[in-house]
């Protein structure tokens, strides 16, 4: 059978985008009324993915391939015209830059499909999206020159201190004077956001969407919605956004914040994103409360297995290998507090603060994330709406993340070099921060039978002094007796170890 | 009954020394075989206290009478030639500058007996007394000019990483080649310590003596002796250098790092000096281990009734509100770092950082201890043998010293006062420190019927600068938006006050 659908394209590369497009009637509620999916085949194996109601009549399914070769397809829709409805395509070799969505590689690691070493260094812009072009331009040149490959935004608007103002689209059909249409969502709304995630993706950035926020206290009540509604708005959203390469499912920022809804709440949002996904991008959930004390956090279990990765709000570092070990999964501390002046204790700590407890988390075998929140007179503060970084950490962030790039992507956390975080690879590689502790010189046991290179790193300054010679056994380093400096030490080449031995 | 005995001085000032001297025998063992105390007589009251024999046949019995007027006594002694004897002498108004010991005055507070208020702003040489004589007059240099008014400092000498020299004189009789007599205490490693404990009290220097540690693993036996020659140790020690009141008792340093006691020992040698310390001076221990957990500390129980107040080694501040709660009692930090640059962890924070932990403590209702540990060739390192400062936390410590002189005596945590520790009296007085957050302003919540007074605090600078006017009621007050500020709000003189009710 053969019905008019058409394709955005027959070659697609690997990881990309496909899209079906499908014109059908603008009547009803098409939103509700008509199903709409498909089939697509590689060789033994059949993924499913929902398709969605655009408006004006316009139906798509998208759909990521992840094999390159040949594919079909087959439509399957509660419209008979469409159901049975088949076609095919070319999956391509990707394109530089391309390494697919990030996936859990290890215990602690994460990294690209294609095998590529990825390390979570994201920012914060909860709803960036959702401001004037002029700004979502200018946080997108923000990121451009920024050194963050992940960002934390929201899929619905926020309405908190510094974010008042109202935006000028929203997520369901009405608004909010004339109360909203919960069976209807607003593609204008999603089309927006879908043309940010995109230009994310082409700027190496992951797009760590938050699904639900407590920033709404019933303003709009996309915080209250019921059951039926908050499903059918997951899986509106999978099908939407899901075939894009860079998504992230964060299912809430905060969630304890949300009185409106329970645990099992919770329990069931994730299996319905578990169960709706076909790409299985990695889920997580972030806390509010309960920080100052880690014997007495609430948290979401992360141990359950619906659970990638564990996000975490706490505002400091030292836990963070504990959290490896307790969960078995990467740990990224996705907010540590912020950089700038705020009144509000959890967005002004200093750009010094902030790059040492990026320095600590990292050495610790987790990730940090960055936010930024220095009042102005505008109040477009980086942190929720984007515009311009302005603080002292960033650069110093890209410091970091070169100096990590250079590091093994399977370092982890070395607990038997006491007294200061460390992460390594037993034998060729490791990595000690100090933080705010000033030590005159350090001891290391280094292997007795391998030769290493040593370096100074002034965290803040940003430099690298490289020491004469190479060190072997227990060395004894002299240090500058000044905070933020860590040492590094890397195996020399193995022809070298090779000599020594 | 009329025996020789000879008295310091027929006049005595209130919390001076008494002393009654006796010429006996120096055969046999004194230290053993001979009992010997006094009873001293104020009108209603008895006060029983124990002599000491001081070697070459010298016999001292040692009081600290508390309330002016005339005392009598009378010997009670296993000599039947001394047995009885009795006595008579003036206790004067106390000079300038003494105060008595210090008392627990609150659940929070201590104060001098005659009600001078008393905040513990401690450093810590531990074996200063048992260095050359020129370092220990350095000492005391050191001291006359810094901000403490408390040290702690151990009784027996010290065997650990830069403290590796051999004292000239122990506590007991013998030597380590030849071995200790057990039974026998060497008076002039007393009377070297009395001298220099005498010397502190007229710097107005609390002696925080600590009666075990555990820096000796064996070297000398002191962390090992028997429970019968820990309990005469005890004795010796209260009979001695209990009439000092400067001094108070620290059971132990790190306590939990002595594997030969339990506690049942520790709870033993509370009941030994409760019961035998005539004046009840201040009682208690300090912790070493298990500190990065607050909810897995394993800590002395504080709530034991022989515990005056709580000494903790914790290495952050934020705790300290929850244990004056937890316990009723004050709370001395003791250890929290030590300015310097050691290899090790404790050893080796900022002036800025140990500065800030001041700040943090004190502003929590507890207070906090000083030390420095800067290498050095010679090995004089404050923190244990004393010699010169040169850091450059003591004069900020000195600044806030005296911030807190100004402060009401008892100001508590004000809890309400959220985001940010804060002491203060409500309705009179408020002191919140920011630490590393870096605030562009902040909102106070004065009260509406009272004007108060506003002053900047750069802890750092040591600047207080005096905002213009009075406020009263919610006040937006602008910061530096930088770390390491405090602010001050002061009612107005209660004349002012009733003008603008």
């Amino acid at each position: 059978m053969t019905i008019g659908h058409e394709l955005n394209s027959r070659e697609i590369e690997c990881w990309g985008l496909l899209e079906l497009r499908l014109q059908g009637p603008s009547e009803g509620n098409p939103f509700k009324e008509v199903e709409l999916g498909a089939e697509f085949v590689y060789k033994h194996r059949v993924v499913r993915a929902d398709g969605f109601y655009n408006g004006q009549g316009q139906y798509i399914i998208r759909f990521m391939p992840d094999a390159e070769g040949e594919w079909v397809y087959k439509v399957r829709s509660s419209r008979k015209e469409w159901d049975g409805a088949e076609g095919s395509f070319t999956c391509t070799t990707p394109k530089e830059g391309n390494h697919g969505p990030v996936r859990v590689r290890s215990a602690v690691h994460f990294a690209y499909e294609d095998g590529t070493p990825y390390r979570p260094f994201g920012t914060t812009c909860y709803v960036w999206t959702h401001q004037a072009d002029t700004i979502q331009e200018e946080t997108l040149e923000s990121l451009r020159q920024g050194p963050f490959n992940k960002i934390r935004m929201c899929v619905f608007p926020k309405r908190y201190s510094f974010n008042m103002n109202e935006p000028d689209c929203f997520p369901f059909a009405g608004s909010r004077d004339e109360g909203f249409d919960w069976t209807r969502f607003n593609p204008v709304y999603f089309e927006r956001q879908e043309k940010r995630i995109v230009q994310l993706q082409q700027l190496g950035i992951e797009a760590d969407l938050i699904l639900f926020h407590p920033y709404d206290q019933g303003h709009w009540g996309f915080d209250r919605m019921d059951a039926e509604t908050d499903a059918r708005y997951l899986r509106y959203v999978i099908a939407r956004l899901g075939a894009y390469r860079n998504v992230w499912w964060s299912l809430a920022n905060e969630f304890d914040f949300m009185q409106t809804k329970t645990m099992d709440d919770w329990d069931r949002f994730f299996r319905i994103v578990q169960e709706n996904d076909p790409y299985q991008h990695l889920r997580s959930i972030h806390n509010g409360t309960k920080m100052y004390d880690p014997a007495n956090l609430v948290l979401y279990d992360h141990n359950k297995p619906w659970v990638t990765h564990v996000s975490m709000q706490y505002w400091e570092l030292t836990p963070t290998t504990a959290w490896l070990k307790r969960y078995g999964k990467p740990v990224v501390v996705d907010e540590c507090c912020y950089e700038g002046n705020l009144p509000q204790r959890w967005g002004n700590i200093s750009g010094m603060e902030m790059t040492a407890r990026f320095w600590d988390g990292f050495t610790r075998g987790g990730s940090v994330g960055h936010g930024e929140t220095f009042l102005n007179p505008e109040e477009v503060i980086w942190w929720s709406k984007g515009g311009k970084l302005q603080g002292e950490s960033p650069q110093r962030i890209a410091f970091l993340r070169a100096i990590l790039e250079e590091a093994p992507w399977n370092a982890v956390p070395i607990e038997r070099m006491r007294d200061a975080p460390a992460i390594g690879v037993e034998g060729e590689y490791y990595l000690q921060y100090f933080g705010l502790h000033c030590p005159a010189y350090r001891e290391l046991a280094l292997p007795e039978d391998r030769s290493f290179r040593i370096d100074l790193i002034d965290t803040w300054n940003m430099t690298v002094a490289s020491l004469e010679g190479t060190y072997s056994g227990a060395v004894r380093i002299d240090l500058p007796g000044a905070p933020y400096f860590a040492i590094r030490a890397t195996a020399a080449a193995a022809e070298q170890a090779g000599m020594s031995s």
